[in-house]
């Protein structure tokens, strides 16, 4: 073979593009994945018949939590029947239930007469209808009943499942109705689970997804933690503040900022409520750039604030968008809303929302709902807060004053917070590190004294169901100032009982 | 002044950092935000009395849609009621459900009496707990029930609200346990409305986010719509679509991928099922990269393939997560479930799983999904599928036969699906292109001949509830069958009718 013949087959070769020859890889771990369609004998005994033992069996082997690690599932109680503010567990503890669970069983767990009838009725006539199929009388009369109950014209609306999805829905909203993208959050609020509203969120649990999806920009809230805000009073600070947010947008461009969205209240975060004047301040800059505002009443909204909606503490001001959650139904079915005003609702005759859900609309929930909140108006659970929340103070100042291992509290109708403090006068708690041991006590103590609830350490939340008697809130508050001298010794203070007294 | 104290003097100047004086704008457009928290007199009439106008004059004041336009709920009927697999409007019109709603409302709308009961006895006992406070019995059955019916070892689990929350619990359990980033899903699938799972989502709905969200790679599943993978049988074809996979994970990096996310079979799609052996070679794949396996079964899950679950379909396979909704319940309340393999649990021993929900493990929802697998599994609705599932293809096969405009078909247990095509051979309708007429067209007479169902054209998907009846089968291929002549005639085929029959 000539070099020239030689030449011209290598250049053949490297033209042309003849794949490898391979073999994807072939099973070899092959399991036996046929099911048995059958029942096991222990499903068909009654319900409420699995003993202790046979209910912690199955909890070792299948049950996940959330938010904390799988573990902690060992301890947590097994809990049997509830009536009225009270839960039991399958000992025969009694516990008063000190935080609505979630801050969400606003009215307890005794379900009112006429929510069992509607939801039941409504189960047995028309269980379900998909939203794009089909309307309901149910749907056509929640939204309309919400849409009363809120003030202006926040009349279009969605319900979606759970708080997180009408988050989700809300963002959506937002970004398609202004066509611009990024959203602004506070530092230390809590807006869902799922992924833009978990991004969206300012506390720890934003961590856990790898913080990492675009267009969320947070701000801090008037109340930082470790600084302050310059100025000789509240209004100077607050301005201060309001002057922080806006130099913010105006770096961030006021043009790509479709959303402010903040809780009216920032709640798992600490029962943080802006200062007079911060929330119209807001309201007043995204009247000047053209950004929504949207309050995120997941947590306060239906009464939990004492006003209907958490926002409604800040004269003046009705958000561009709402969304709301556990108090729609008290959380005895999952549902939640997104409401936005008017002209929002028309920028959408054209095009989809963007956010969907099978369970849109979901007419057993609705159902749900709608006699929930008949029973509220009906019930005036509203007043019954107004009428408590001298007493719910009152309690907490003198818990405070009491034990030194509190520094301060806040309190907006039937929301409380004691935030802890070490000697020296630091946060014995950040977001980041390991347990206090002295959070581990106390929560003992606080279940000793027959008290259910959530724990934020360093903050101590109060937000027992909306339809506490009296009676029962002065117990709650008893039952927890005992828990709190066990908090008091662990966080390195004297035993400062007989002192105080 | 000489000139070396003026050049100091300018130099302190620059040296300083005062702010500069600004005030932030102040509020000009105050609204009354005050609420009414009464009832107007017409939620006091009791429910179903509401006319036909108020419901409408509601709806198009309040309902909002998903992923249609909101103009579009002009055109959706107010549905009163269900009984068996049919739907009943406002005018005494009477619907057969072609799709389940959502390929969802497997066992009709006549709710078995333990569903209701079970339901009930939970709301009245113990209506709501929050998950990581209290361990329900029901929740121990429940998870006890699924992992008996789930094949191997997928014994840990959580239960969300939604389909698209489930899939978010998913992504979250992946990456946390992997350690890795990566998901990869197929171009045409479905996943969910929240923001992940709209990133993993192969369709349409993925655009209305931006898709910008990280972590998302698509590939293409076996059986693309305009081209196809060489070879001159299904095997070697096959081979070419694992081998494709395979060298789209090589080039993606085996170790930033965390997840391999499918729908089992891919349901708003197209009802598409991966030839023999794909399945197979992506769980090897899958154990050759230590990648986790995912099978998305929210809209096949519990029955609709026949099988308890689709991946039952793929002899040997067993994936590592797995989630479902809506057959769960037969979406008579909102759940659905993520359900991993032991390891996978035991990693989540010391850490949090990361995603969360205020309504996760709902005590009531769980009960009426407790009730509803019961059921079903005491009527044999599987075996009742695979009874009827030859009579079902036969009727399909005939109105392929007999219809111009229907391409191809294809089925699966009782879920099935024709393709339309064009005169000249072509898809008729692409995803982001008008809908076409000739579907507008055949989906008035597909209304007017007594089917309410979803549409996603070319795409006429068949997924009654699970428990039609063959006389009710047969009758609704009928009332198809004459809708499809009017599809016939809107894509330019000739009136054929005479010519055929």
């Amino acid at each position: 073979m000539s070099a020239a013949l030689a030449s011209t087959a290598v250049r053949t070769a490297q033209k042309a593009c003849k794949h490898w020859p391979h073999k994807s890889p072939a099973l070899t771990k092959v399991l036996d994945n046929r099911s048995a369609f059958k029942l096991d004998p222990k499903h068909e005994q009654p319900m409420g018949t699995w003993t202790s033992e046979e209910i912690r069996d199955a909890v070792d082997e299948h049950v996940m939590l959330t938010w904390a690690p799988g573990k902690a599932r060992h301890n947590v109680p097994i809990i049997t029947h509830g009536e009225g503010v009270y839960v039991f567990d399958d000992k025969g503890k009694k516990y008063l239930d000190w935080t609505s669970q979630a801050v969400c069983s606003n009215i307890g767990y005794t379900v009112p007469d006429n929510v069992v009838e509607g939801t039941v009725r409504q189960m047995k006539k028309l269980p379900f209808i998909y939203g794009g199929l089909g309307i309901t009388e149910v749907r056509a009369r929640l939204a309309s009943l919400v849409s009363d109950i809120l003030p202006g014209d926040l009349t279009g609306m969605v319900f979606p499942s759970s708080g997180s999805e009408a988050n989700e829905a809300a963002i959506m909203c937002a970004r398609r109705y202004t066509g611009k993208f990024k959203v602004i959050n506070w530092y230390r609020s809590y807006h869902g689970g799922t992924t833009n509203s978990q991004q969206a969120t300012g506390d720890f649990r934003r961590w856990f997804g790898g913080d990492n999806v675009p267009g969320f920009v947070k701000a801090f809230a008037p109340y930082p933690l470790f600084w302050d805000y310059a100025g000789d009073n509240e209004a100077e600070r607050t301005q201060m503040a309001l002057n922080m947010l806006e130099e913010q947008i105006l770096n961030e461009g006021p043009d790509t900022i479709a959303l402010i969205q903040f809780e009216s209240v920032i709640g798992g975060g600490g029962v943080i409520m802006p200062p007079p004047g911060y929330m119209q301040g807001v309201r007043a800059m995204c009247d000047k750039y053209d950004i929504l505002m949207h309050c995120d009443e997941v947590m306060v909204g239906f009464g939990r604030t004492g006003k209907l909606f958490g926002f409604q503490n800040y004269e003046g001001v009705i958000p561009d968008i709402v969304t709301a959650a556990k108090g729609i139904t008290s959380a005895i079915l999952p549902l939640s809303m997104m409401a936005c005003r008017k002209h929002i609702m028309d920028g959408f005759e054209d095009k989809p929302l963007g956010w969907g859900s099978t369970y849109q609309a979901h007419p057993v929930a609705m159902a749900c709902a709608y006699e929930n909140l008949k029973y509220m108006i009906k019930e005036d659970i509203l007043g019954h807060v107004q009428e408590l929340e001298p007493v719910f103070e009152d309690c907490m100042r003198t818990l405070t004053e009491t034990h030194p291992s509190i520094k301060q509290y806040r309190h907006v109708g039937m929301f409380g917070c004691f935030d802890a403090h070490l000697p020296n006068g630091e946060n014995p708690q950040l977001q980041h590190t390991a347990v206090h041991e002295a959070f581990v006590k106390y929560r003992m103590a606080y279940t000793e004294n027959g008290l259910i609830g959530l724990l934020r350490a360093p903050h101590l939340h109060v937000a027992p169901p909306l339809t506490i008697t009296k009676d029962e809130l002065l117990d709650g508050f008893d039952r927890q100032d005992r828990a709190l001298y066990v908090l008091d010794e662990g966080l390195g203070y004297q035993e400062m009982r007989g002192v105080c007294l």
